[in-house]
């Protein structure tokens, strides 16, 4: 296999992430503190490794076949991560590498579970970089999901082909749709930061959040997360933004180019948007009934953690754990669901439960009319012949690993719950799981390193939607 | 749609039921007690039913169609759930009608979950009559895995499909055939009485059980089930007997044949036994590095309740409940594995998991190399085309009503642990749950009424599979 290609997009993605240490790097300097030196050597370090990578690869065929991109995504991911933890080892914080490598894949893979507490006295640098890992994790899962994952057919993503995304890819072309994908991301940040703003927090706190809404990641600069923040208007805002950073990316683009309906008649748009309307009654009638809370407050607590949950965000404004029974079942099941493919959002995603919604609604109409031809039907669309058995070996993996990593995380001695949503949380990136000790009030800290490896292995097989790493243990893939 | 065959099949199934009444009926009056009564009563009730649809239905067309066949095994599931019911519900025990119903539904399901305590005290009537329930449970559903179940094509059982179970059904032939498995099943039960007597139970005690273990029920004449009987004898009797009911029948008939290679040939048998033997080598582990037990007690505690619970039986010879982490875990997924199709076993099933493990694996081969062609095998043959979309929508159906079980239990006011384990175990007709209330030491009996008839229907949606419940229910199902 020709490795050139991988190593040279390898290379410049290192580069990015060194080029983004520069950030914390000038925060810390800005209030002097210490950590300014670990940033910068950090950055020397991962761009040497960028540099050299990208020079010594450069100038040949730009154009890369599936195997490639299998090794090429996987090698990425895993890099970044470990590339991004070195600061967070470095660092005064005095943490060990596994609790750095975690904390950094649990921040570029989004997911938004931690292993640091008392994060409100901690240095600037640290949470920038916490936040801005999110943020480039973020527009790195739409990237990755608008232009490699259909072309390698990953998980039924071969739905959202475009001329982008067919036979093999033009990286050049890539390129380009990446920087129009950057600009909004980056305008609905700019945007998110002045809302934050506008509405009472602090401009580090507004751009350190807004940096983890839009990203749907969730890290906060607070141990209590979104309890600390007074009023209404912070949780609406955030609210609003994690929903957005969970619509398919590719709808802004047809809005910005007129057809603003686009975002309206998209099926995927309206599950999602039911599924929280729906979800949403359920728990504010429950919270209604089972609390002391007026409608209001009822309403925005119910709201605000089914969207930071759905959309595996993680940020909490309560303890959902002491809600009792319902909401507990609730929030374990919506884990897995994520929001729209082709967001920065994870999970099983929406437009999975509309195929297997559709093909099984297909089989029991055949079971009805044996001869009858019935085809199922995704966005108006029939669905493609290969699609189905795609997604639904997709649901049949993300099944059979939530298995296997809650029976090892139980063997190494987390109870019931905590293993179960241990397990669901890391596989959905969404942060935060259910429980005592890692639930919304708890960190992952008390873990032992080995459930730590174990999780962060899972969140990089998540956020890969699980095939890539999978293909990669086949040894069909390393045949000649 | 033409109900005289459906009607009439309901009518011999009906009087059967009558007719095995008379059996509790025999033993109250033998050992004279008022409830030989009750049984009388409701086996007039019963055959008036029963005799009355026979003869006003007999005498026409006995082939079937596809509607009338998933209208018939709904009814006749349903009518002897309820007809069933009738002598617990008037006996002396003086339960309510939805208790009557859950222990009857639990019994013919071959579920084995319990509201009644105090077995060790109840009239032998009672202890016959839900231990002849499941084991007219075990032998139905064999039946219908065999000849049905295949011709309807409900969740990839068409993998089955025998000159008996191709095109409309004729009900003579499945008549005949019925009779040899009939013959087999009987015979094996014999054994086990036998085998159950030598190894030191008393008469009584080894026919319920006998008629519990080869159906996998698990309804026992103790409160603590297992525990009660000493002697690694019985428990290797029931283990031995727990996993016959657990191979595909046919392979029996096979091996009278004189194919007696036919049973280690079957693919589905190996999977079956392998997964039951790594399990057990896990557990085993476990409980030697765990416990105080040496290492025969471990291995046979271990290998008795995996046995118990991935063939859904539901026997207890411990409380495994109190194992620790890692065995709750494994019991929760274990639950939903289920063992062979075509046996007296309910949940998920391997050839499934079979199904499922080949579509996947030629779905990673086909990530490496988009053209090539690859095929899923079964059983050493490429598996029919319409069955993978089958299973998988089967596999779908089953984690979307068990979450939504679970939720609605947990609404009820159930904790995490007993909503889950309710939801897994009363799909998959399994018996005891998770946790203080419903697990292995404990009864349903705590349970609230809607919570009882909520796993009253799920238990008989996972007998049927799902799926002819849900074909009922579309709308396609009622027009002309």
């Amino acid at each position: 296999m020709e490795l050139r290609p991988v190593l040279y997009i390898l290379g410049i993605l290192l580069s990015v992430l060194a080029l983004s240490m520069t950030i914390p790097m000038i925060a810390d300097l800005y209030v002097g503190h210490e950590d300014w030196k670990v940033f910068f050597l950090c950055m020397v370090f991962t761009a040497f490794f960028g540099g050299a990578l990208t020079l010594s690869n450069s100038g040949h065929n730009l154009r890369i076949t599936h195997r490639q991109g299998f090794l090429m995504i996987t090698l990425t991911w895993v890099a970044l991560c470990f590339f991004s933890a070195t600061p967070l080892w470095m660092s005064g914080l005095g943490i060990s590498f596994t609790d750095a490598f975690f904390e950094a894949t649990s921040g570029i893979t989004t997911t938004g579970a931690t292993v640091l507490t008392d994060l409100d006295n901690m240095p600037r640098g640290i949470l920038l970089w916490r936040a801005l890992l999110q943020w480039l994790g973020g527009i790195g899962i739409v990237l990755m999901a608008m232009s490699i994952l259909p072309f390698l057919k990953v998980g039924g993503m071969q739905l959202f082909q475009t001329e982008l995304s067919e036979n093999e890819k033009a990286i050049p072309r890539t390129a380009k749709f990446a920087s129009s994908i950057g600009s909004i991301y980056l305008a609905l940040t700019i945007v998110n930061i002045v809302c934050y703003r506008l509405a009472g927090m602090e401009f580090f706190d507004a751009t350190a959040h807004a940096l983890s809404t839009i990203s749907t990641g969730g890290f906060s600069t607070r141990d209590s997360s979104f309890t600390q923040f007074e009023g209404a208007a912070i949780e609406i805002i955030a609210i609003t933004f994690m929903i957005l950073g969970g619509l398919p990316f590719i709808l802004y683009m047809k809005a910005l180019g007129g057809d603003w309906k686009a975002l309206f008649r998209d099926s995927q748009v309206r599950w999602f948007l039911s599924i929280v309307l729906i979800v949403t009654i359920i728990m504010t009638a429950y919270l209604l009934l089972s609390s002391h809370a007026g409608f209001g407050t009822s309403l925005l607590h119910a709201l605000f953690n089914i969207v930071s949950v759905i959309t595996g965000t993680g940020y909490t404004n309560e303890d959902y754990g002491r809600w009792g029974g319902l909401p507990v079942s609730i929030f374990f099941f919506l884990m897995v669901v994520g929001a729209c493919a082709g967001s920065t959002t994870c999970g099983i995603k929406i437009f999975r439960f509309q195929v297997l919604y559709a093909v099984t609604d297909v089989q029991i109409k055949k079971l009805i009319f044996p001869n009858g031809v019935f085809i199922p039907h995704y966005n108006g669309r029939p669905i493609p012949e290969s699609v189905p058995i795609s997604v639904m070996s997709f649901f049949f993996l993300f099944a059979l690993i939530f298995a296997l990593v809650a029976v090892i995380l139980s063997m190494m001695g987390l109870d019931f719950m905590t293993s179960m949503s241990a397990s669901a949380t890391a596989l959905s990136n969404v942060g935060p799981g259910l429980g005592e000790v890692i639930g919304p009030a708890g960190t992952f800290k008390p873990l032992s390193d080995g459930a730590k490896w174990i999780l962060s292995v899972t969140m990089i097989l998540g956020r890969l939607e699980l095939f890539p790493l999978l293909v990669m243990l086949s040894p069909q893939f390393w045949r000649k």
